[in-house]
């Protein structure tokens, strides 16, 4: 039996804004800085240590990371930066204030937005100051790599590779590890995982800074799943997360 | 040509304590933690970015490094940490400090331990508490590679072939490289790059925090070297570090 530990970022200053984020490079407020030194602690207390960590190339994730790992003394352990497990691109969303869109375009039309498996936003225009190739941390990919936006069906299709090439094969041979990404690209994950249909995936949200652990058979299929630390906690973060995108 | 960049962790604690502290797992200061953050403004004027880091398994340096790469806005670069760049094990020595060994055997002695190329101070005894073997760290050496005491000569031994099978190689890919270690890890790759005798390294001292530029020809040897920042500053960080060892 083997066992993997996700993590959605702590709070970011556009979490706190209430702003689609996607691709865009903010940070962690001071609350999600706390979250990630909580979590920390929690996954210490519970006796977890890693021997290998993944994340994103976005520093709300890294810096979750940093601070998990720090919390519990394993700064030294490797760390893989993988753009694959990168948020969802939000297009032309991104930056945009998520209640004020749902006033403007009513809350069925952003939920669409946000949930819908398979209908992105519109796309940004390519070249313009949002659009993420050229980057530098993006230096390896093509243009058709680095997406102008994405449904979670896109993001589905870039997080699996992520999965199948590299930690899957890690977890087989045995390490202890840890994922700190974005709510998109966990729910990507988990919906693999869990075998969730297109259409059960829109309702299932992930707080921000709770560990999230699963349980997994030699074939990696989920034998159980649980958020570590207070469950009524968490059971208000959810709520939470899934009341975003409403307009009052 | 090319350019790597070495530094030196910012203080730690036992830099500040005045104590021996080889592979102890001590943290940065408060000072040392700005150190850092200074370092990334220097390198982020200058114009550099890096591609890659180096590191060692040591907190000192890890969390000199990440400070410097969150300043200069560059926290997604990969990290290899490598146990081969730790700082020369100090053998029983560690923890000691400095003058009050000094006080004990004279400045002369202590000189010997802390510079003399090939004579290590007495080693630890195996299994003892600050015997490194068996931490998850080093989870995967052998008895005869994690050392109970080492002269800057068996650091130099274990530090090269860090640089000939990785960090070399890297540097002729093109790769944009920074390297966060310890005052010993570095003077015996300075050593080997500069050419420096058994005796000459022992006048060879290199400042908290500093980043120090390496520009290299095609074959990897150094054209010129020089620091970053405030010339005096440096002078000034350098004729301390040659005090540390002295009784008063």
């Amino acid at each position: 039996m083997y066992k993997i530990v996700f993590m959605r970022h702590g709070e970011s200053t556009w979490n706190l804004a209430n702003r689609f984020t996607g691709w865009v490079d903010v940070d962690l407020t001071e609350k999600g800085v706390a979250e990630a030194r909580q979590a920390g602690k929690l996954l210490k207390e519970a006796g977890f240590s890693f021997d290998l960590a993944y994340t994103s190339v976005l520093k709300r994730a890294i810096r979750t990371l940093w601070t998990t790992l720090d919390e519990m003394d394993q700064m030294y352990i490797p760390i893989k930066n993988d753009w694959r497990l990168n948020e969802r691109h939000y297009g032309a969303l991104q930056g945009l204030n998520k209640a004020e869109t749902a006033a403007q375009y009513g809350d069925e039309q952003v939920l669409v937005w946000r949930r819908s498996y398979d209908t992105p936003p519109n796309p940004l225009t390519p070249g313009e100051e949002r659009d993420a190739f050229g980057d530098a941390r993006y230096a390896g990919l093509s243009r058709e790599q680095v997406p102008l936006t994405e449904c979670l069906k896109d993001t589905v299709a870039r997080v699996l590779p992520a999965w199948n090439d590299s930690i899957a094969p890690a977890i087989r041979a045995g390490k202890q590890i840890i994922i700190s990404a974005h709510g998109n690209s966990l729910r990507a994950l988990i919906k693999y995982l869990d075998g969730i249909s297109d259409n059960d995936i829109v309702g299932l949200n992930i707080p921000n800074g709770q560990p999230l652990v699963y349980e997994l058979d030699a074939d990696l299929k989920p034998i159980k799943s649980y958020y570590l630390g207070d469950q009524s906690a968490i059971e208000a973060a959810l709520k939470a997360v899934a009341n975003q995108g409403k307009s009052k």
